[in-house]
């Protein structure tokens, strides 16, 4: 059964003008949008929305001193001038390839930016290792471009990165356990979600443990199970890896069930 | 003009459908405090609200991706260790002073962050000055908390101040020109204005062009005008710098013309 609420307003005898009955009749002109609307598409209330305004302009302020913050505390001007000799750098990493092709030219940073900034690194350079008395950190399979931009984003909290880099940083981010670095990197890897890359995207996310970028690739998957079987990178998992293709049947089931149980219960 | 207001329950037997004409007849119920209210109290219709909503949500999240920022990029471990072997500190600061007391411990700190930080360590340490090649740089003036504070803020961009912590570091962070360090200790100084400081505090704002502070007391002098000649510092004020008393004359002044013409453009 539904109520329909009826309100009537009385206007005192004494009252010197202004809002008579008739004001009740009047269709309401939004505050916000200048748009007239009706009692069925009312909002909030004058006060509510004066209250609203003023928590965003306190958002807005909070986000204004945040910024500041960032800017104060990025070290940009030490990126700009590693490797000449004022920034009083005191370690460099190499960007080394098995193959054995010509050595990457050195990139040069600071033992306390690294340390604060990676477990891996910190318990490498505290702990008097071969890299913290040589002042040489060799990385592995990466490219020179990969490690500048890593180096670059352990300073300043920022990079622009397309697809590939941003794979190539979530796997580095991921083995010197840059936690912030590798959340940055999924959400890149998020946006770029397709079907076409779906599968790729799932596969890469499940080995480098990376929860955002597999759930959402998990989602975009299980939305187009009638063509899943048909894709080359399905049939190649199958081989590989068939423990991910169970997981994606797991996950499809899940989900059915869930959407079931939601179906019931709002019925 | 009073007004009361009635309210009748009716239900509806018939229909399931909302808006019939009989919708302007219903008093509406903000969507946010659920409170009734009136046609002439209306905010913002529906669609209005549900977009604040959004945006209250965006700004909320922006809040969060900075403080993950803000966090990452924050030194704390290098300060929690600094004076430890293992902080790779390359500079100690010492807070000394002209009067012979015994010399206060030295602050570990890094090169690279106060070069970033500060345009005047910058200056010293990049161009081989004394303290570049000592490795050791003395502030005159200024108790071992205070600097040890100062350092700290370069590395956090956080401090808990009191009003004299804020005081000092103002001085320091006008003389080492930390514009971030100033602003936060003008912001701490302008929520302890009374009237009973006013004058002390637009004298010292006056002196370290903390144009926040000066600002914020001018208003609060210029608004107790009656009891300012009674005031004692105002007397030493005249004697030592009438100046200062001056342009607070002239603000007052600038204040009343002001205010005369808002009212006539009004009226």
């Amino acid at each position: 059964m539904r109520r329909h609420h009826r309100c009537v307003i009385e206007s005192d005898d004494t009252s010197e003008s202004g809002g008579s009955d008739s004001d009740i009749d009047t269709a309401m002109r939004c505050i916000s949008c200048r748009e007239e609307y009706l009692p069925r598409d009312a909002g909030t209330c004058k006060e509510c929305y004066e209250e609203a305004g003023e928590t965003e302009e306190e958002l807005k302020r909070e986000i204004e001193d945040l910024k500041a913050k960032v800017s104060f505390l990025r070290l940009d001007h030490v990126v700009v001038h590693a490797g000449n000799s004022r920034s009083f750098t005191d370690v460099v990493l190499i960007a080394s390839h098995d193959d054995g092709a010509a050595a990457a030219p050195p990139i040069p940073a600071h033992k306390s930016v690294l340390v604060s900034r990676s477990p891996v690194f910190k318990a490498m350079l505290e702990n008097e290792m071969e890299e913290s008395r040589s002042g040489t950190i060799k990385i592995s399979d990466v490219s020179y471009d990969a490690l500048r931009t890593f180096v670059c984003y352990l300073y300043t909290a920022e990079a622009c990165l397309d697809e590939q880099m941003a794979c190539d940083l979530l796997v580095m981010s991921e083995k010197y356990q840059v936690k912030h670095l590798k959340s940055y990197c999924e959400r890149v890897l998020v946006t770029k979600l397709t079907w076409d890359n779906a599968l790729m995207s799932y596969a890469f996310a499940h080995q480098h443990n990376a929860k955002q970028l597999l759930d959402a690739a998990l989602s975009q998957i299980t939305g187009n199970m009638d063509k899943l079987a048909k894709r080359e990178e399905y049939m190649e998992l199958v081989e590989k890896d068939p423990r991910l293709i169970v997981e994606i049947y797991e996950a499809y089931l899940s989900k059915q069930v869930n959407t079931a149980a939601g179906g019931t219960s709002t019925s």
